[in-house]
């Protein structure tokens, strides 16, 4: 696997751990944060290199500070 | 000038801030980030919507963790 991918991946898995404490699902996150069903999806499978806003609208539908979201092991 | 904009524009300026207080030039920071140097320019004006690999390029070439780049007042 190369780095970026497992990169993008532990960010995945970080988001994904998240949502599932919230007891949200994929579609309610992405219903509340503006995405679509199917990124929530392929951001916590890594699969997406999320950009600054996207990643600015998760924070905010978490309710928690960009920097909160981005603090996880990669 | 709307949201969105104003919050690339105020990451764009803490990025600014982190380059000269490292006595960094745009050229010098894009040639160690692996990045163009018009990017880092555009990037410090609130132009781009910049990617999570391209900030964890940022974080690395600066030393600091990616959630300490993204620890600015938006």
């Amino acid at each position: 696997m190369n780095s970026d991918f497992e990169f993008l991946l532990s960010f995945g898995k970080s988001l994904r751990d998240r949502r599932i404490k919230k007891n949200l699902s994929q579609e309610k996150l992405a219903a509340e944060a503006g995405l679509h069903r199917t990124y929530i999806g392929a951001l916590e499978r890594g699969e997406k290199n999320v950009s600054l806003l996207n990643l600015k609208r998760l924070a905010d539908t978490f309710g928690i500070e960009l920097h909160e979201l981005l603090n996880f092991n990669a």
